[in-house]
């Protein structure tokens, strides 16, 4: 069944017309007069990953789209590749939410997703952006030391499209992506939301050479950036690489902390994030 | 997609051959040579209700099928009026899993699961019968006063075939299963494993008249009852009716409670279920 429905309470879900007319499943929470920001999951996750995000009592707007070819979005077979079609993806969701100057916030892949908006559109329609335990490099010279070798040893079996592999290695996944335990139904919610990405998408995803340090180097907002000290995906070097191109930038080393900072320490992240997103927006 | 995973460590995921061949998906968690119990979920509902007693540290093994019609297991056309289809899948998870004398739970619709096997089958090849928050009688005369209005007053939604209808009346029959508050993630599971169940079956489910008076005073194993005393769906009628029909039954009204205890109280539920197992299968 296609049909889908969100439990938690005053979660809004909608759809947004992206680019090449893909429908992107967006869900929004908070007053729509408060300060907004986008929250982009990673790589085979989905909205879902900020759950907490969106039903914690907050004084902040929570806009979760899931990315194309993942969750209850579209999954073209082609565009994968194209910075501009990710770029107006979020583009789209700005326009018709009608977001004023919102913060992007990025996790993972989610923090390439948000550059790739930068590169094409500029930030003049942000107040920050956020990036947690994101890689400006991936598939390029350089890159292999922003992630980590449990992380690059699923890489084969992510693209496998045999059923129990891909069952398998979405559990591996999962297990590598925090370091402090989860309860078994945020796990379970999580490993639901990643099998509605196929091995296709995510082989297009891996295929796509990245370097946006340029980019990072021009950002003009605030910038926050996360990134757990014990990550086994993305490696704390990905802190530093940012540091390095944009000294702007305020970076935060969440010692003990996985790849997944606002699953593991949700309360601790929740309150930086409204705090981060009040006082960007504010400051504008 | 229908690969699907299950995140919780030490979890098997099996596939029994129920009745005509349907095929029933089964988890199963625990040693294979401790005491074991079936638990089996109710109305709408898969095995991840019982996700808390599948990954709780335990002394006793926990095996909990997705009925027909629900979850990951085979949803034929036809066969849910017959009741012995549901009580040949329960025998089929006894012989197929080789369980020596179990203790057969079930919640809600599960319960009349667990007396159409009694029906058919006796209760020799058990070791105790645990319900929670099921009612003995459906859809005949004396059935309405078991049922609480909210449930009633959801039941022509439950059967509607539209997309938006189904998403927005799984969400209300999930709001009337709880008194007290889930964590946003477990409420999201238990909705996610609601819309595996298509209208048709449950359609199929509220056709079935039942009265298990008889087969109830007929028990001769352990009954342990548990009902919730604010429960929405099931009234607590249900327990006074099991009560006045097996007064060997043991009886519990948890206070405060909704329709769905292990849920709601789940340490209180483990340590009762632990407790009852390891008594009723010892005893044997």
């Amino acid at each position: 069944m296609e049909t889908d429905a969100i439990a938690g309470d005053g979660i809004r879900s909608t759809t947004v017309t992206g680019a090449d007319g893909v429908p992107l499943r967006v869900l929004d929470a908070g007053s729509e007069d408060a300060p907004a920001v986008i929250l982009l999951h990673g790589f085979a996750q989905s909205a879902r990953s900020w759950l907490h995000q969106l039903t914690a009592p907050r004084s902040i707007r929570v806009v979760a789209p899931d990315l194309r070819g993942h969750g209850h979005s579209g999954k073209p077979d082609t565009g994968y590749l194209d910075e501009r079609v990710w770029a107006d993806d979020v583009a789209a969701v700005i326009d018709e939410l009608r977001l004023d100057r919102p913060v992007l916030g990025g996790w993972s892949y989610g923090g390439l997703v948000a550059l790739d908006y930068i590169a094409v559109h500029g930030d003049s329609a942000l107040s920050g952006l956020l990036t947690v335990d994101a890689s400006l490099l991936a598939g390029v010279p350089g890159a292999e030391r922003m992630f980590g070798p449990d992380f690059v040893a699923l890489l084969p079996g992510l693209t496998d499209e045999d059923e129990d592999t891909v069952a398998a290695v979405r559990r591996k996944l999962l297990d590598v992506s925090v370091e402090r335990p989860l309860a078994a139904d945020t796990a379970q919610t999580l490993l639901d939301a990643s099998l509605h990405t196929p091995p296709r998408v995510l082989a297009a995803l891996l295929q796509r050479p990245l370097d946006r340090s340029g980019t990072a180097a021009e950002v003009t907002v605030d910038w926050l950036a996360v990134q757990g000290g014990s990550d086994r995906i993305v490696a704390p070097a990905a802190l530093d690489h940012i540091a390095a191109v944009c000294p702007a930038a305020q970076v935060q080393l969440w010692e003990g902390t996985g790849h997944s900072p606002f699953l593991e320490e949700p309360d601790r992240f929740d309150e930086q994030l409204t705090a981060f997103v009040r006082r960007s927006v504010s400051g504008s």
